[in-house]
Parts: structure tokens; sequence; C-alpha cells
């Protein structure tokens, strides 16, 4: 039996979103850049996808940049944010908990010669808005916070960090990769100035993404050369990406997927905790995700695990997916303080539409089978 | 009738492309970074795709990064090697005829603190050697010019270029975006250190592209995250559009598709000299893409010319797609010291596997028509 439980990582392209694509190339080429009908045809169809995303996230079409997925979202949040940064003000808050495409760019930032505090999660796991508010200061330019962390599905109060950084003009940058299309993002009432998206994660195709940017927010270019994307994102569109994207976002059912998850989730959490019963699920007193649950199996090496399990056709992983092939120590779960033996024993197994109770009693009945093994 | 002739601009996705595309995304998904099954299977298909354009190029498999397109290979190729440029070396040349993604990056640059030559074109359109030559001290770190002009199809003495830089350890990118699959590029001869290509200009996807780095060339990542593509490019794979690029480049007939290519050009231009003498022919005495025809009507403006073409079913183009919707001077003629007239009346039309000689004949019975018509 294939379970695939690592849908934080990728998604099977929903065979809607493969059609559309595959019927927009049949139908039409041509550089939307160019004036002629046939490039015209295609900038008809990628205005009509940005449509169809703005509208899911409760925004202006003119707020969307598509991208070539969430990485470089983060990057041109950031970097194009502090290439406008006001005078005087250098400042940037993050998190220990984010993502490498936003943890990363931040520690470039730095060598660069920005001012860069990663805030840490409290014992929950969680970014409070405590936590930022402590470092705010008048240098501050900018704090970006993760809406769902990728390796636990902590939720983040993004909400209340916006309205906080609001009040205060500190531009807010939210990465949104793992929220968008699993759980409510309303863009009228969520004050974000900028938030990043990837089609990818929600049964859309790789290469391609988004950041949304609040009309007035001050941004520049980052990948330079034409004036594609308002000027702020040049080289030719990913025409086909962009088409995928919008297909994908257009089939999201929040309701229906939001309870599937809590559905699988419950039993999958549940269940193990009946067989094993000194596992630990990170994050388990906080707000979290249903979508991803990441526990930690204490004495057992998660690599020889996930090992066993992709022996068995269960896939999941340690963490994330985007830092290498190879496994290393799991730099959130540092962040949130826990013991050796929790960290290098965690796996973090991720749902999606397909995911069956099914699946999750095989695994289940393998995981228990495997740690038998492991801790003998 | 339809006749496209911007294919500098675009092309169509090879069917047999997009049918290889389809079965790769129907039969595997999966993060490439992940590693079980899933992910791996992806990430065989990824390195299946490099090793053919590997070959296709005669480098190595791993001096192929994959990025977004042409547009991200010459951001990454000129800023990512700005950041490892050695000590006491700031100095890029460049040239006034370069692509936007060459030239704005340049013109970046020059912004963050670098010096920036742009090297004007001798009066036949190409960039020399001796113009470099005269540019080049001890300062310079790197030389960038661009093998086929994307507008006039210009060929530059890009082998000779690098030679001159590698006797110098002076880098030498080179944007072949307007060379590949068109005329022959074998990186064993040719001493490029950086060279920049792009799936969409033969018969593959938008949004994907790679940079050729030989192995030892000092070169860091500028879209920052996970280690992918060796750390010198972050974010999940495209991918789709990597398989689709490898099956494009799988199916250049260099030989055959030059040889129609000078067969639609000869006719095309001798046709068209025929009925309209006063025309010219830009880069008419130097070594020319046969891809490329870019065509100065003295008297016509170029937007009108273009307009009515259109409304004939035929699409060509004023210079680079990338740059905006709208029409404006080319720079690139500018910079070869061409006459308002001239550069006002210019229209690049650009030939492709699918071009005919019914095509060009019915092309050219039109532009007569509406030469008559606009100079009236």
């Amino acid at each position: 039996m294939d379970v695939y439980l690592d849908y934080a990582a990728n998604t099977p392209t929903d065979p809607a979103v493969l059609q559309a694509m595959f019927d927009f190339k049949s139908a039409c080429f041509g550089n939307p850049s160019s004036t002629h009908r046939f490039g015209q045809k295609v900038k008809y169809e990628i205005e009509k996808a940005r449509d169809t995303i703005a509208r899911s996230l409760q925004c202006k079409s003119g707020e969307i940049i598509f991208t070539s997925g969430g990485t470089e979202s983060n990057n041109l949040a950031l970097i194009g944010a502090s290439h406008v940064f006001p005078k005087g003000k250098n400042h940037l808050i993050s998190a220990a908990t984010e993502h490498p495409s936003v943890f990363n760019t931040a520690e470039y930032l730095r060598s660069a010669g920005f001012e860069i505090t990663f805030v840490k999660p409290d014992r929950s796991g969680q970014i409070t808005l405590a936590r930022i508010a402590e470092h705010i200061k008048e240098q501050t330019a900018m704090v970006s916070i993760m809406y769902v962390n990728n390796e636990t599905g902590i939720i983040n109060p993004v909400q209340e960090i916006a309205e906080y950084c609001r009040e205060r003009d500190i531009l807010f940058h939210c990465d949104a990769v793992q929220a968008f299309g699993k759980i409510p993002l309303n863009l009228t009432r969520f004050k974000a100035d900028l938030l990043s998206l990837s089609a990818h994660k929600i049964y859309g195709p790789e290469g391609s993404g988004a950041l949304f940017m609040r009309k007035g927010t001050p941004l520049k270019a980052v990948q330079i050369g034409g004036a594609q994307e308002a000027n702020l994102r040049a080289g030719t569109e990913n025409s086909l990406g962009i088409i995928g994207f919008g297909k994908a976002s257009e089939l999201i059912d929040l309701k229906q997927a939001f309870e599937h998850a809590v559905k699988i989730q419950n039993h999958f959490e549940n269940s193990l905790k009946k067989v094993l019963r000194n596992i630990l699920i990170i994050g388990e007193d906080i707000e979290r995700s249903p979508y991803i649950s990441n526990i930690a199996f204490p004495g057992i090496d998660n690599a020889a695990m996930l090992l066993n399990l992709d022996l068995k056709g269960i896939a999941a992983s340690t963490g994330s997916a985007c830092s290498s092939g190879s496994i290393t120590k799991s730099r959130v779960l540092q962040a949130m303080g826990l013991p050796d033996e929790i960290v290098n024993g965690a796996i973090r197994f991720s749902f999606g539409r397909q995911t069956t109770i099914k699946e999750i009693d095989y695994t289940i009945q393998k995981i228990t089978e495997i740690a038998k093994r492991l801790l003998n």
C-alpha cells in the first residue's frame, strides 16, 4: 500500500488543474508582453487567473504579483521591502521558527547591514505578539511571521500581530504558504501588507506562486529586467503555471477540506496515542493546523523511522523538505527548546484531500511495528 | 490567415514537449527534496532532464542550475557573481545593446556601488572585442555580452571575448537565450564561465530556464532559502517546467532548423527588398542569426505598422517583448547610432520551425499594402 503523508511538502496536481493547463497550452501561446493578439490572449488568461486568486483572498487583482513560488515570494517581500525601508529604519523582526526562505533571507539581510531579530516561540511553540512587542523599536521597519508553521502546524496569532504593526506603521509580511487553501484567509480582515502564496501546496503546479502586496506598500523588484508584474517581477510570465495556480485556487473547498483534515488528524493522533503511549504531539496544547501532525517518538532516530516507513510505502518527512535531501536536526524544534531526544525522534505527517482513514490505520500499524523493532 | 512571426519572443510549446510534461505529471508527484520514493522519483526525472540539457551543450550535468527563465539566469549570473567578486575588483563591462534583464541588472549593480561600463556597438551593430578591450582595467571582474542580440539577431564575437577574458582571469557571462537551439553552442570550445538559457524560446514551457556555471566559477545564490540546485537557487524545483525543458532540448535539430531559417530569412528579405526598395535591414553587413530580421521602414511609424499587421493576423514586434506591452523607442537601435527615422520604423520579424514560405509571401503582400497606405 502506498500512503502519501507529505502534503505539506507537495500535493499531487489536481487532474482538473492539469487538464486546464493542458487545454490552455493547446489553445494559445505567445508572450503576454506582446501587443499582438497571440500575446494578448495569453495576457487575458493570466489576468483571469489573477482575478480568481484575488477573489479567493478578498483582495484586489492588482495586489497579486505572480512569482516562481513561495521561496521567491518570501525573497521578494523581505529583500524587495528592504530596498525601500524608510530612512533611519533598518530593523527587521522575524522568528527562529520561520521557513528557510524567510530565515536565511533575513540572515542575508543581516550580512547586508540590516539589524535582524529572530524572536523565539514561547513554550507552546507559538510566536506571540508579546515576544514581538518586546523587540519593537524606533528603527523597526518590518515584521515577518508565518501563519502556519510548516514543520509543526502551529498557528501564530498573525492577525493580532498585523494589527499591532499597522498601528505603528511597521510593515507586516506573512508567509501563508501552509495556510492558503487550508484555513480561512480574508485580506479585508487580516491586515498583512505582504503575504506569500504557493501553488504546489494547493494541488497546483510547482514553479508558481504569488506575493500579495497591499496597495500602497513600498516594494522594489528583486528580479530585474522587463516591466512585467507592474515592474515588480521581471521575466516572461510562467503562463502555464499561473493558469494552473488559478484553477487550483478555484477548486479550493475550504470547509470540506478542513473538516476532512480534522477527522483525519484526530483519528491519527488518537489512535497513535493509544498504541504508543510515550509519543509527544508537538504543539498539542496550542492552536494548530489540522493538516499537520508532528510526532516525536522518544528514543527512536527519525531517519531510521522514515526509512522504514518508506520501505512500507509510507511517505512522511522530518520538517521542511526545502532544506535538502538529507536529514538534519530541525531548527524549528530546537528553537522551541525541545530536548534532543524529542528533536531527533520527530516526524512530520501531513494530510490532504486524498488521505483516507484506511491509509491512516495502515500507517498506525506500520509505525507501531517499526517503533517496537527500533526500540528493541 | 494567421501568421506568427514572433518566435524570438515566444515559441509554441512542441506537442511532444507538452505530452512529456503531461505524462510526467500524471505519473509522479512529490517534492524532489523529500527523501521518500515519491520525491526521489521526481528528483530522478529532474536529473535526467539536466543530463539531456548538459549533453546538448557538451558540459557536465553539475554545471546546469535550473531557474525560472532567462531573466532569472541573467540576474543570478550578474548579481550572484557580484557577491563574490575578488577583493579590489568591482568593475563590470556589459553592452548598451543587452537585454533588459542584463542591462537593468547592471544598472542595479551600479546603484549598489559597482562600476559599470556599457560598451557601444560599432557601426555594424556588433559588440567587438576591441571595444571591450579598451575598457578592461585592473578592477574589471566580469564581462557580460549576449551571443545573439534579441532585437536585431546580430551575433557578437563571444568566443573571442571569452578567450580574452579567460586569459585575464575575468569572468565571462553570456546571455545565450537567442542562441541555444538555434546556432551551435559547444561549451568545451566556447569558454564562457556563465551562460543563460531559456526553455520557452526552444518550444519548451515558460517559467523554465537554466544557468550554465562552469565548474569552479565563484557564484552565490540570489534567491535564498533551501539548499536546492547545489545551494545556488533556493525554492522547490519547477519539475514540470524542467521536464518540458529537457524534452525541448532533446528535440533540437540544429542543422535542420538552421537551414530552414536561412531559407525563410533569405526569401523574406529578398522578396521584401524587391517590393520596398528603401527598407533597411538592420545588421545586414554583419554576421546575423537567420531567425531574426529587423527591418526598418523609413517614414512609417512601427506602432502603426504592427497594429495593421495584427489586424491582418500577422504577429511581429518592435524589439524585445520583455519590456512592456507598450511600444517604446528601442534602446538597442539607438545605441547603434541609427537615426530616429530608422529607429521609429523598425520591426522585428522572427522565424521558427512552423514558418512557411506561404506565410512569408502573405506577409510580404500585407506589408506592401500597409506600407503604401501609411506612406500616403
